[in-house]
């Protein structure tokens, strides 16, 4: 699945779609691809939670979240690098680990759009991976402008456009909305 | 908020928005305006969940769900009625109410696009309300082609549209995916 477009919604609705695969009991794998000021913090809070909730009470299915910049948690110390560029192939190289390996049922690559059009990551390689993906695995990727060569290979693509926004009138992001 | 379009993600973005405010411990009301066959039953246990998991506990905010068709929960009992005009009017009258309360930081109105179609409820009734509602109350209306005054009103306007789908190739909606 690919979420694309200029409009908001893109990471929410993937993040949304994690939700309904954790009350599946399904494993969920997020790696945030992008280091921002802005971290996904609200979903990231709810998300854990609710992976804590999974090991106390047997509900849902296992979370795990991953995010560049703090140190993918698998490898790297905090602030240990500031190579944005190695960050995300680093990154890219434990998701293909993971879909070898079938760690997850689904995978949010959050605004993995990014480093595949910075040329961080090998578009060929990331499209044959997701493509060639072992067992009932799912994949959704978020980002603006994603690659045609994702939407091709994608089951599910959605536009997110932005019609209208407050933004535009000059008044800021509201906390707990917006991020 | 308005999430509109013929695209995937509508509601699933608004869910997304419900939960990150439900993890500001905000008090969040969904009302869901369609009855349909495939119920939110995911969203619905998630949330449901966390609402119970702030009683329990303190996290986050408060939750309440009220869907037509099993009887909106302040009012029928179930089964009572199949006259969807009159249970979508009723559901208004009660987001009215609450909004003239000020019961709920955030709103969620999933598909309330519909009854605004459908004429079951009234258009400037429900934009007026909207434009007026006391304090600082959030508001997300989701559903296909939302009328041309509520986007007018509307602080944010999202569009999803279906740039590709796998059910045009004769796929099937996959369970914890898309429903």
């Amino acid at each position: 699945m690919v979420h694309t477009g200029d409009g908001k919604g893109k990471s929410t609705a993937a993040f949304g779609v994690a939700l309904r695969a954790w009350n599946q009991g399904w494993d969920v794998g997020v790696f945030q691809f992008v280091k921002s000021a802005k971290w996904r913090i609200g979903e990231q809070t709810v998300l854990e939670r609710l992976g804590e909730l999974h090991e106390e009470t047997g509900e849902g299915g296992p979370v795990s979240w991953h995010k560049m910049g703090a140190g993918w948690s698998w490898s790297r110390k905090e602030g240990s690098t500031d190579d944005h560029a190695a960050d995300a192939a680093e990154g890219w190289a434990e998701v293909k680990r993971a879909i070898a390996e079938e760690r997850h049922d689904l995978y949010v690559l959050d605004e993995f759009t990014y480093p595949m059009e910075w040329g961080w990551v090998d578009v060929d390689d990331v499209v044959t991976t997701l493509r060639e993906r072992p067992g009932r695995q799912y994949v959704v990727v978020t980002g603006r402008r994603a690659h045609p060569a994702l939407v091709e290979a994608a089951d599910l693509v959605t536009e997110m456009t932005k019609v209208k926004h407050q933004m535009d009138r000059g008044q800021k992001g509201q906390r707990g909305i917006e991020w």
